[in-house]
C-alpha cells in the first residue's frame, strides 16, 4: 500500500490575530516547539505515509518551504500553488489528479489539515491505520470527533449511533445554529467533521466524477495548464478561477454512499480561537496557561502569550478567563467568551487599512526576515536576517540611504561593482541610488542591523536589478 | 506678602508600575500634557509664589532640572537634595530653614506635592488665597478634602464640623482601618489631609521649636553641613540621616494648636494608583479612558495607556474594569478592584532583580536619554537622546566597540584625539578602548542610532575619563 500525506495549509487565521496575520496564517504559528504546518506533516510521516503534497497559496510557498528546510527529516515534497483560494473540494480534487499521476491512482490519500493541533500522536496512527483499511477497500473515510459541546463552528456527521468503532456515515450537515447543535448532541448520532480524510485517489476520483463532474473537469484543466517548476505545481489564475468555490463536504461527502467515519480517538482541536488555543495547553493550578515568567496574582483561567521577538514581563492582577496576547506591533486583551469576536477587531482595523493587519511583526521573505526596531520621521531601525546561502536582490533606493553593521554571521556585502566580505562588528554603508546586495556566505544565519537614513523610507522605494526569487 | 511655592517631590510610586519606577518616580510621569511635577509647579506659579523650592532625593536632580528646562516660564528655583528618603518632617523642616535664610522668616511657603492631580487651577487658586490670608496671621494650614468614601489610604483631620469655610482643626489621624474610616465619614467631622500646607516659615519653625525640637536641631545642623552647589544645597548623608524618619502631621500638626483647614473646593487626586489615574480623565461613553486609536468591543469602565515608545495598537474585547498599561518592557492587567496590589507585583519583581521594577524602559541622564530597542547575544542597539549643548563623558570601554549614525541634529563626536562634526545620515567607528566623546553642538535635540558590538554589553564596562556632570 503506497501513502501519500496531502496537507492542506490555508486560511487567514483572523481569529488568531494578533499572532496570526494574512500573510502569517495559522499553518506557520508555532505551538509548543514547531509550527502548526510541521506538526501536521510529521503526523502523516508517524503513520507511514513517504511522500507529501501540500496545497497552499502562492504567497506563502517561501513560509513553507522554510518549514521543511527547518525539519530534521523532511518528507520528499510537491507544492500545488494556488492563486487565490478555493476551498477544499478543487483542493482535494487537484491533489487526487496530482497523486494519480504522480504516484498511482491506487496510492492512499490522508488528507490533513495544517491547522489543528492533535497532541497524541500514537492516538493519531491508531485511526489512521484502521483508515488506510477502509480506504484500501475503496471507502471515502472521515476522521469524526465525540462532540463534547453543542459547538456551531464544525459540521456534523450522522451515523447511527456514536460509538468506537468505525461505520457508515448517514448524513453531511454543515455548520448548525446552537439549537441544533444541542439537539443533535443530545441524539447521540453526531459526530464533529474534524476536515481531515482518507481514502485512495481512484475512489475520490470516481465520486467527484460521479457528484460533482464539473468540478472535476475545471481542476482536470487547471492541472493542465499549471506549470511545474522544481517541486512546485503552479497554477495559472484564469482555469483555477474557473473551480466552483465549494467544501469537499458539499462536493463529494454528502452525496457519497462509500463514506465511512473513523472515530478520532486522539485529543483533536482545530484552534479555531485563543481558547482552543489555551485547551491545547496544560493549565497551572489555577487553569492559567501562560510563560513562568508572568506575575499573575490573584489570576484564573487566563492566557497569556508573549512574542519572542519582543521579550518583556507580564503582569496579571486580579483577572478570570482572559487572553492576553502580546506582539511588538500589537496588543490583545479579551474574555475567554468574547474571543470568537477576534474577527471584529481584524474588521476594524482592515477597514482603518491597518498594517498588522496584513504584515506580522516580523516580515518573512524568500531571503529571511526583517523587523522594524524604531520608526520616526526620517529614519528607521531594522534587523534582518538572512538564510545560509541566500542573496537579497541587486537593488538601489531612490530616496534612502543605509548603514550596515553585521551582528552575526558572514556577509558578502556588494555595493556598486566592489564586494566586500563582512563579519560580525563590521560595517558598510551604502549611499543613495548606488546599487547593493547582500548575501549571505557562511552556513549559519546571518544578523544585519540596518539604519535607514532618508526622507521616505516606505517598502516601494526599491529598484530590484536582478533577483535569484524572480521578482525583478 | 512674599509667596514661596515649596514642592515636595518624591515617592517611590510602585502603585503605578510599569509606568513609573524607582529611578522613574511619579512626580515625573506625565499625565494629560506635562508631568505631574511641571503641573504642581505651575500650581504654584498661578497662586502668585515667585520662587521655588524643590526637596527631592539627589537622584533626580537632572530629571528635575529637565522639567524645569522645559517649562516656557520656569521659576528660580533652589533644590534641597536630599541623601535618603527622611519622610515630610525633616523636608518640611529643612525648607522653611532654607526659607528663613534665604527669603525671610515671613515669607509665606505653600507647600505642595509633586505627585498630586488638580484639574481646576482657578479653585485651587481661590482656596489658596483663604489660606495664604490664614498663614499670614500665623496660623499653620492644611488643606482638607471632603471624603467621598472610606478610603483607608489618607490621614483624616477632623474639625466642628465640615463646611465651606475655613476653621479650626481639632484633631489629625493617621490612616485609620476601614471600620474606623466608615465612622469618620458618618459623622461629618472629617476632612482627608491632603498632604498640602500653608504657613510663613516662622510660624512653622516655631510649632517645630515647640513639639519637635529635636527635629529641629537636626535639621539645623543638616542644614548647616550641607553645600550650596549652584542653586542646589546638597546635604551630607550622615548629618541627614540623625534626622528622624517622621511625617510632619506626627511631628507637629497633630500637636499644635494653630492648625487650621482650608477646604479643598477644587478637585483632587492624589494619584495614587491607577483607577486614580483613570478617574482623573474624562471618560467615554462607556466609562473607559483610553486613547482613541484603541479598538474596543464590549468593553466598559477600562483603562488603557500605552508607552508612546513603543506605539502599538491595542485591542480590547468583553472586558470590563480593566487597567492595561504597556511600556516596552512590561505590561499590566489588573482588574481595577485589584490595582492596589500592584506593590505585590513591584515586590515580586524586586525579588527576582528585575530591572523593570528600578529603570524605566527609557533610562534619563543628565545629558539626555538612552533606550535599548534590541539586545542579543554579541550586539545591543539602542537610540540615544543629547540635549542642546549637553556632552556625554569623555569615556572608552573595555569589551565592545561602537557604531553610531547620527539621525537628527548635529553632534561633535571625539574618537581619539580627533574631532568630527556628525550630521544626520553621518556614521561614526568607535574602536575598543579607544576614548571618545558626544557632544550635541546644535539647537535641537541630538538623535543617535548606537549599534554595540561586544562579548559584553553591561552598562557597567566604561571607564569615564572627563564628565561635564561630576561622574569620573
Amino acid at each position: 500500500m503506497r501513502l501519500l500525506s496531502v496537507v492542506l495549509s490555508g486560511g487567514a487565521g483572523s481569529r488568531l490575530w494578533p499572532a496570526s496575520r494574512q500573510a502569517f496564517p495559522k499553518p506557520f504559528m508555532k505551538l509548543g516547539d514547531s509550527t502548526l504546518l510541521q506538526q501536521a506533516i510529521e503526523r502523516g510521516q508517524a503513520c507511514g505515509t513517504g511522500d507529501l503534497l501540500v496545497v497552499t497559496n502562492k504567497d506563502h510557498l517561501f513560509l513553507t518551504k522554510d518549514v521543511l528546510a527547518q525539519m530534521v527529516d523532511p518528507p520528499e515534497a510537491t507544492l500545488l500553488l494556488e492563486p487565490k483560494g478555493r476551498n477544499t473540494g478543487p483542493a482535494i480534487a487537484l491533489a487526487a489528479l496530482q497523486c494519480a499521476r504522480q504516484f498511482g491512482g491506487d496510492t492512499v490519500m490522508l488528507v490533513l489539515s495544517a491547522d489543528h493541533l492533535v497532541p497524541d500522536v500514537e492516538a493519531f496512527v491508531a485511526s489512521a491505520s484502521q483508515a488506510f483499511r477502509l480506504a484500501e477497500q475503496g471507502a471515502l473515510v472521515v476522521f469524526g470527533v465525540s462532540p463534547t459541546s453543542p459547538d456551531t463552528g464544525f459540521g456534523y456527521i450522522e451515523v447511527e449511533h456514536v460509538s468506537r468503532e468505525s461505520q457508515r456515515a448517514t448524513r453531511f450537515v454543515e455548520k448548525p445554529d446552537l439549537e441544533t447543535a444541542q439537539e443533535y448532541l443530545a441524539t447521540g448520532r453526531y459526530y464533529w467533521n474534524s476536515g481531515m480524510f482518507c481514502f485512495t485517489a481512484d475512489a475520490i476520483l470516481s465520486a467527484f466524477e460521479r457528484h460533482a463532474p464539473q468540478l472535476l473537469t475545471a481542476a482536470r484543466r487547471a492541472l493542465e495548464s499549471s506549470q511545474v517548476v522544481g517541486q512546485t505545481v503552479q497554477f495559472e489564475l484564469h482555469a483555477f478561477g474557473l473551480q466552483p468555490d465549494i467544501s469537499i463536504d458539499y462536493a463529494v461527502m454528502e452525496r457519497a454512499d462509500n463514506v465511512h467515519v473513523v472515530p478520532a480517538k486522539f485529543g483533536w482541536s482545530d484552534v479555531g480561537s485563543w481558547p482552543s488555543v489555551a485547551k491545547a495547553q496544560t493549565p497551572d493550578a489555577s487553569g492559567n496557561t501562560m510563560p513562568p515568567d508572568v506575575v499573575a496574582i490573584d489570576t484564573t483561567g487566563t492566557h497569556v502569550q508573549v512574542s519572542s521577538h519582543s521579550p518583556k514581563v507580564v503582569a496579571t492582577l486580579g483577572v478570570h478567563d482572559l487572553v492576553i496576547v502580546d506582539t511588538p506591533d500589537a496588543l490583545l486583551v479579551a474574555h475567554k467568551d468574547s474571543a470568537q469576536s477576534v474577527k471584529s477587531v481584524v474588521d476594524i482595523l482592515k477597514a482603518r487599512r491597518h498594517e498588522t493587519v496584513h504584515l506580522p511583526a516580523v516580515v518573512h521573505r524568500p531571503w529571511g526576515t526583517y523587523a522594524s526596531l524604531k520608526e520616526e520621521d526620517g529614519y528607521k531601525v531594522k534587523r534582518i536576517t538572512v538564510k545560509a546561502g541566500a542573496s537579497l536582490s541587486l537593488q538601489y533606493h531612490h530616496q534612502r540611504a543605509e548603514h550596515w553593521v553585521v551582528v552575526r554571521g558572514s556577509a558578502l556585502v556588494q555595493v556598486g561593482d566592489v564586494e566586500h566580505q563582512t563579519h560580525p562588528g563590521e560595517y558598510r554603508y551604502i549611499p543613495l541610488k548606488e546599487k547593493h546586495r547582500l548575501t549571505n556566505i557562511g552556513e549559519d544565519e546571518l544578523v544585519l542591523i540596518e539604519v535607514q537614513c532618508g526622507a521616505y523610507l516606505g517598502e516601494d522605494d526599491i529598484v530590484r536589478l536582478a533577483d535569484t526569487y524572480g521578482r525583478v
